[in-house]
């Protein structure tokens, strides 16, 4: 018998009629003979109402404690499923995160998974239950109420599905599917029909906020095909499109570029003829590791004599005055001048199909060059370009990438929308 | 170490603010060397909330799914109530009623308590840790969540307070303490220092909604004594006057009347001339109890001729249709006629004095004769007398008990609250 994992996010579940509505999606899962184990996340804004409750107490708490009040928005939700489904004459039970249990380390606040015990769930499952998991939620060590960070609802659905070892993973949130960009910049943004886990975690991690990265390589280590849905139209399961994120191997026809990213608000750093030694990148960026600035894109380059070399990287845009003060007070390099443009943005061209065709890079300095669009930094990896270009520049970048790499919806697409 | 439970109620945690307040409460008693278990209920009007999602849902629910939903409430605020402590420098961790366990029995929604295993707690308070549990909630036998029904918190603070063999348990609400009668009829009512607990469950049972009936039975049970305290002054422990309920013996000076309830919306059934035969009276009843309908007060006069009985009870109001359709439907008894009267209201007189002082009652009927209020039914227990009056002379029939048994602030008192 198929087993699935379906799970709704927050808008999926605003309210009442929204949790009836998500209800009747699974009872049509139900109906098609499979297994369902439903995973739900909060009421939208129930999250937020409970971290500020914290907040208004005290700025910075004890994590152990924030996760036992923030986790409870899951479980309010996933009692009310369980009841809507029972009402539709479907069995169903929920399961907070401790009954399952699903065990996770003691990071309060951004628990990761280490085991689910499964067997109980697996038993309701076969005895043609419907189980609701509070999403989310896990169990510490030390039997006390994690968390998984905002949007650990989409891991905790990846992880059951991997532990049940279901056919699928549908995801249904407030987006239908994965774009070739955000349509909102380009309206002729083409929904990808498929896209590869190591493009989807490129993608994720700029800025396209489908699904949470955690969830995207947790599906990618253990192979689980996760399905993006719209809870917003009837679609359900794989006859209607959404977008399947999967192995490469199970994509016949690869996209060359799948997508164009943007992420905006960086900042850059550079930091003029350091004296070039041994290990001098880690004595300049440990202070910042140490003030949990999160830096991204690294270049260097050694200067003619090898004595000095320029040091550049990007950080986010609010970190940029944490960034400067924290270099400015280290003794423990020196260089000539520390230079920073706090107004950039980082725009990548994403395919797995990159691997193999050449061409892809030039057609995106040539692109940008058309459009006198200035590039400060240009980084790569198999299956991105990234480049960091002025703020003010960003959407038209997009949109002449876009059109470039040929990604606009076909004639044939246009009729089917129309 | 002298250990304490203290318990707030909804009121007495409805907001941030007021948790904060609660919290300094807490702090005080921490600071005077007892060792402190608190009992929080959720913030008021979220239970409701939850309850109202659920019947949203569906009217008839799968109580189990009910729990789930309705117990996040108090989870939520024994987590906020454990942020609160930790920033006035109080260790202190919240405990969730399966973190325990509060072990209960299946019957979900109104769970009743089969043990605590409360050995990590204590642990934790011999540790200088403040315990705070999230009251109402317990643990199934197979592992669901439990409620403990409305106003199940206190219920878990006397528990609690039980098994940590705590010497007092503190029940912080909305009123400062219990009244010889409600102050709203008669504002000279009188605020009792010490009550027994067989008063204090006639009191509860019978309209003065200071504490659940069942928790006033489980204190009475393992002896825990209970103090009564407003949370809106700054009375804390035993030095400021609550109410403190605790086994007779303890009570030296006993009033002979503590104090006079009223429940109103009564109504009184009369089956005349029932044949009177030998189970007559589970025929009449049988088919209430199966309809869930609560009958008080019972009364029955066998006729002259020993053949025929009047049957004479009580009902709530609400459930007055209900009981005429039974009975008039019943097959398994016979009688001449029924009678009710839908707007009575029942005054009692308590005092476990009473039992060794006679002339209660005298004075109750005279009072009452004197104000030419007709006794439709009297029912008499060792430390209570009741009867059954019309509803529109309530006010009037306490106000006169309340002076003829004496029952005012003496002039003593006025001078002290004045």
């Amino acid at each position: 018998m198929p087993r699935i994992v379906v799970k709704f996010g927050g808008t999926s579940v605003a309210d009442v009629a929204r949790i009836e509505r998500a209800a009747d999606k699974v009872v049509r899962e139900v109906k098609r003979g499979n297994q369902v184990a439903v995973v739900v996340s909060a009421m939208a804004g129930v999250t937020n109402q409970l971290v500020e409750y914290c907040h208004q107490i005290a700025p910075y708490q004890d994590a152990q404690e924030y996760d036992a009040v923030v986790s409870s928005g899951e479980q309010v939700t996933s009692g009310l499923m369980a009841l809507a489904l029972q009402k539709r004459g479907v069995k169903a039970r929920s399961w907070q995160g401790w009954q399952v249990p699903i065990r996770c380390d003691n990071s309060h606040g951004r628990a990761r998974i280490r085991d689910i015990g499964g067997e109980a769930m697996k038993e309701s499952l076969s005895g043609g239950e419907v189980a609701v998991l509070a999403g989310f939620q896990g169990l510490s060590k030390t039997n006390r109420i994690t968390t998984l960070g905002r949007g650990g609802s989409d891991t905790s659905a990846v992880a059951l599905a991997a532990v049940l070892a279901a056919d699928r993973c549908d995801i249904y949130t407030d987006v239908d599917g994965v774009y070739t960009t955000d349509p909102r910049v380009v309206p002729a943004a083409r929904k990808l029909p498929m896209i590869s886990y190591e493009e989807m975690l490129e993608m994720a991690s700029m800025g396209a906020k489908v699904l949470q990265v955690r969830s995207v390589e947790m599906a990618m280590k253990r192979d689980v095909p996760v399905q993006v849905l719209s809870s917003f139209d009837d679609a359900i399961g794989s006859d209607m499109p959404g977008t399947l994120v999967t192995k490469e191997g199970n994509i016949m026809e690869k996209e060359i570029v799948s997508g164009i990213t943007c992420q905006r608000n960086e900042a850059k750093v550079t930091l003029l003829n350091v004296q070039n030694k041994p290990g001098v990148a880690a004595t300049v960026f440990a202070p910042l590791a140490a003030a949990k600035v999160n830096v991204d894109m690294i270049v260097q380059n050694v200067g003619h004599d090898g004595k000095t070399t320029d040091i550049t990287f990007t950080v986010a845009k609010t970190d940029l005055q944490t960034t400067l003060s924290l270099l400015e007070n280290s003794t423990d390099f020196e260089c000539e001048a520390v230079l920073s443009n706090g107004s950039l943005a980082r725009v990548s061209v994403v395919g797995i199909g990159m691997k193999s065709h050449a061409g892809v890079a030039k057609t995106m300095f040539e692109t940008l060059g058309r459009h006198k669009i200035n590039i400060h930094v240009i980084a790569t990896s198999e299956i991105k370009i990234s480049v960091l270009i002025d703020d003010s520049y960003a959407e038209e970048a997009i949109r002449a990438l876009h059109e470039a790499y040929g990604l606009e919806k076909s004639n044939h697409d246009d009729k089917n929308n129309g």
